[in-house]
């Protein structure tokens, strides 16, 4: 009798699935020393409850657990593939050979109420308790905020007790990680609690909360005015395209294909033809260009769109850096020469740079990918590198790529010869360029702290709160009056001369836990108004990157608060420039290489240029015998060094210097680090 | 022998399948009299060749020709299904039964090319073309632009031969149809030949090329600024939603589930579970509602995201009427009462009336939708309709929708009662509201003419256009200097008021080709300056609504040309609602009804509210013995009236006025009409 046929005495009828509640069966697989055996961990949830990893590792005092591949299935419960998994599997498995954890909100489900298992399977909620009962289950609250216990901290061996990453007197609203000491459990709580940024029920795909998204329109509305003003016009090419289409340029595509979401069923109808959802637009866009451009007349076309695309990935996803959907403005330009396309890849970067520099406060170098990390199908790719410092990594900010006339050639896209039509045919010159909503999680990494989100001024939703203080049980209802009179004319002045301010005059909530709250959030500046200030005729002003407090007179108010703002604005990027300059070391020797690269360094390296040599400096950079298994993953510090790129500002280059890995002649310096 | 495998002869081994080049066999079905055995089209094309069906049209003289259903392929080649057709089931076909058409692309491949059919046919081209030649094949062009040619007109036997849809002096760079004589004709024309937008080969989704987004752009900051004085907040949540989440409101969910777009594969693997394109967001976004707001003082919550939405229909696609994918705006907010929840319902309704005339210079009636019309799962909906007079269809403008508690009952979106926490748990009140891209298709269909597209100058990407005018061979190169100067002060002195100008001193074609240029494009006014003009001091202006005319002395430039920009403005407005109000009539008594119908007028009716009257009202008014095939599509005038609105502005109803149709007594005037 197979495993689903002794399971099934336990069940009802498939008659009965009508109206049934899904229910689903995960299993997982926590991290552990090579030499260990895993020991699986299954979750049975509601179809509709949303698991997170780090809610399953604080439940089952593991670490990091990732859904199990099919040999775990295999050798642990005997089933073939993860995807006929249930819990009839569980069937006979020793209760000490897994963890069992349930979800609360199934507890909650009727004892009468018939469950769905699989497409086959249904089970009254009483009989799955009592079935489940012999497995010693743990519940688990998937509801709750997703957090990093001291506990997960504690099973790590390398580390001491006293490395504990939970801040002291972090109360429940606020952060509750420490920065230095858990980054990633750190960067989730900041975004989450600062109300950026929700985690979402389809994995890899996050939502944009207002403060985000404001950011985000800040910044287009800053990169739109610029592009605007080189004559690139905005337009929006459809999401989809035909697998035909999306396969005509074959070293483009391949880069993005095993990434790549199909649609292949609209209502109940199977399409013809599945068709793609855009990774990019370069094959979507590139056909209407030939059609459109009939003579060197119509050149240079320049368009831009703001839109999202969609790349399937299936590393580990992480907020603004990683995600299946991203928003983000591609341009796509064509000119005549190659010299006026040239020109334009570089006006973007610096662009580009801009947002990074002038708008996030978040210091960028600029330099050109090696061969290697180029965008496929393309001619050369400029880039702008960014650095987080608890990390030590590199990320690459955003990239300007020269096509040259690769894709003009696939989907000729020619023009008759300036010269006159007895003359061959011109191909066209192409650019591709883009930025996208990553460059938030860049900010957020670079400026915010322990007590939560920092925002630079310029980008920020909100610049400056305004909240009345020292109102006392003792205070008169004409002081409190006064009080809130003042501060609400505060807030119109500051208003009327463009600062995005905002008053908090809610009576239920102390001054104190409206100034966490705002810490929070990263508003760049509060205004803090009491019965003192308004006797001494000013408002005390605090910052939030550095809690510096000012006392700015009321009459001064329209100059000082946006020059207050500013010197924050230039103080955050001058903080991030030092980290970033102070990290970034001249490399000769292959010796001092890793070592520098451990100190979290990125790495200048006089280099050869040659593919194969890249590849070595990676490989041997890498970290492999930590006692972790070789998983060289996204959070994983054991990765090796990539070339982030060959900066444009070049150190000199001795005579005869010869490459850090091999024994040829360097011909630059290149860039390298560990990186995102 | 299966007929496969009598064609198998002629075909090479399925291993010569690599690098062979797919070719694709469809079957079209003509509209022919209901008497009539239709006579199949068979299409055989390169796979990645558009074969838009006015270009059959016109190349077999047919009319109307759609993809045919599995029925005429079993009946004219018995071959079971759509899908499994490719040429080989021609075979043994007579000749006369059906019209064969050779993509002209085809004819340019190499004989000895390998052309693959499906998945296991191949077949050299010189061998295709042989068994082909046997079928009397036609070649088309499927890379020209489409257009209506008169010879499909002439088959129409209702219409007379004088009714030629065909402009008598168009060149062939402008419109070739007559508006008033072949409207989808002329409308797929002005639109790709003014450069809105361009067909693509996705079917059912449209490019918007720069003219129509900015269109788009105006009309979002315009929006954007009045709801943000709401306190709007802009966000953004993924276009993924799970199938649970989807199907969580089963009222809702019935409405779109049919159109739902599937991802079921990412790269080479299957998903676990497939994932919806959202075709509108409720779904998406009411579980984070549920979750963030947890105190009354949570509320207000007014989100808003710009986004693009999916809805696979199955309807005859139409450029911005009807697309699969479109931009929109929705916003979803949350109140604590249900009359907060009203009374913004009617603001964003006033703002929907407002993008329509005061930007689009589109009349629209407000009023509200009947339980029949309605948005699925909400309480009631709101409404702008406009009104195209050459087909006398109402359209609906923009929607905004009170949903009750239902979905805040089903996602469980409750706050605890103000009163106090002994008191029970409230449910919010919500509305959802959303206006798309298809408003740019009414503006079109109203404004535009014969000459092109005309488009209202505040929402015009280009107001105003410069052109040098009266250089001739005579003319002497210091003279010529003068006039492109003076021409390029007027562009840059209108520009630096504000005004969209722009200017075309491109010496390679004459003022007149320039003139039909941007008529054709429809920028609102253009400039002309030529020796005359200077010496009067003046600009010759030429609105390019109705071609009037204003000399314009060039020390008035800056006042008088906002001035005609807002009169062209205005004047477009007013011709439009006259057009509207003149085809708006009240009619009381049913054998009215039909006639007034066919006179192409919206109607104004009194009406018993019931549901069933209602559909007895569209199902009377349906032509059904116009010897056409009883088809009722959007191209048909035979539909039936459908209720489009009940106007707030109300025809005062007599003393025991009957329904229109039936024996009940009316409540109202419902405003009826066909409609797209």
């Amino acid at each position: 009798m197979s495993v689903e046929e002794q399971f099934a005495k336990l069940c009802l009828e498939s008659a009965a699935a009508e109206g049934a509640t899904p229910v689903k069966s995960l299993v997982f697989k926590p991290k552990t020393a090579k030499s260990a055996t895993p020991v699986p961990i299954v979750v049975v949830a509601l179809q509709t409850t949303a698991t997170p990893s780090p809610l399953i590792a604080q439940a089952t005092k593991t670490k990091d657990p990732r859904l199990a591949r099919d040999d775990l299935f295999k050798s642990a419960f005997n089933c073939e593939t993860a995807k006929s998994f249930t819990v009839a599997y569980l069937n006979g498995v020793a209760a000490s050979s897994f963890q069992l954890l349930i979800d609360s909100q199934l507890e909650s489900v009727a004892d009468d109420a018939v469950l769905q298992l699989n497409e086959t399977l249904c089970i009254k909620k009483g009989e799955l308790t009592k079935f489940l009962a012999q497995f010693e289950p743990v519940t688990a609250d998937f509801t709750q905020e997703v957090k990093k216990p001291e506990q997960q901290q504690k099973k790590k061996p390398a580390q001491q007790q006293t490395n504990n990453a939970s801040l002291e007197d972090a109360k429940l609203i606020g952060i509750t990680v420490d920065k230095t000491k858990d980054f990633p459990g750190w960067y989730q709580q900041v975004l989450t609690k600062g109300e950026m940024l929700d985690y979402y029920d389809v994995s890899g795909c996050y939502i944009l909360r207002p403060p985000s998204y404001a950011i985000w329109e800040n910044i287009q509305r800053w990169f739109d005015d610029k592009i605007k003003g080189l004559g690139v016009q905005n337009a929006y090419f459809p999401m989809f395209v035909s697998s035909r289409v999306l396969e005509k340029e074959k070293d483009h595509v391949e880069g993005f294909a095993p990434e790549v979401a199909w649609v292949t069923r609209a209502g109940s109808s199977e399409l013809e033809e599945p068709i793609a959802i855009r990774p990019t637009s370069e094959t979507v866009m590139y056909p209407y260009y030939a059609k459109w451009i009939q003579s060197y007349r119509d050149l240079p076309l320049k368009l831009n769109q703001w839109n999202s695309v969609v790349r399937w990935e299936f590393k580990h996803p992480q907020p603004f850096l990683r995600t299946r959907e991203f928003l983000w403005q591609e341009g796509h330009t064509v000119f005549l020469t190659k010299e006026e396309a040239e020109e334009e890849v570089l006006q973007i970067l610096d662009f580009y740079s801009g947002v990074y520099e002038e708008l996030l406060a978040v210091p960028v170098i600029k330099g050109r990918k090696t061969e290697k990390e180029k965008f496929a199908g393309g001619d050369f790719t400029t880039t702008c590198e960014g650095y987080i410092p608890q990390t030590g990594r590199g990320i690459q900010g955003a990239t300007s790529h020269h096509l040259g006339q690769n894709f003009s050639k696939m989907f000729n896209l020619t023009v008759e010869n300036p010269q006159g039509p007895q003359y061959p045919k011109v191909f066209a010159w192409q650019n591709s360029w883009g930025l996208s909503t990553r460059v938030i999680g860049v900010m957020v990494m670079i400026h915010s702290d322990n007590k939560g989100l920092v925002i630079p001024p310029r980008v920020s939703q909100t610049q400056a709160v305004v909240i009345p203080v020292g109102i006392t049980k003792k205070t008169s209802d004409e002081q409190r009056k006064i009080i809130h009179e003042s501060a609400r004319d505060i807030e119109s002045r500051l208003k009327k001369i463009g600062v995005r301010a905002f008053g908090d005059y809610n009576d239920n909530y102390t001054p104190g836990w409206k100034f966490s709250q705002y810490e929070l959030k990263g508003v760049p500046i509060r205004l803090e108004l009491g019965p003192r200030d308004i006797e001494q005729n000013h408002v005390t002003v605090v910052r939030r990157s550095d809690s510096q407090k000012y006392n700015v007179k009321l009459d001064e108010l329209e100059t000082r608060i946006p020059e207050i703002l500013e010197e924050m604005q230039k103080d955050l990027f001058e903080k991030a420039k030092e980290k970033f300059d102070t990290h970034r070391v001249i490399v000769n020797e292959w010796k001092d290489f890793v070592p520098n690269l451990n100190k979290k360094n990125i790495l200048l390296s006089p280099w050869c240029g040659v593919m194969e040599c890249e590849e070595d400096i990676k490989e041997s950079s890498a970290k492999k015998d930590d006692g972790e298994e070789l998983e060289v993953d996204e959070k994983s510090p054991s990765m090796g060094a990539k070339s982030l790129c060959i900066p444009f500002a070049q150190p000199e280059l001795k005579k005869d210097q010869k490459c850090i890995k091999c024994d040829r002649p360097a011909i630059q310096y290149c860039m390298f680090g560990r990186s995102y």
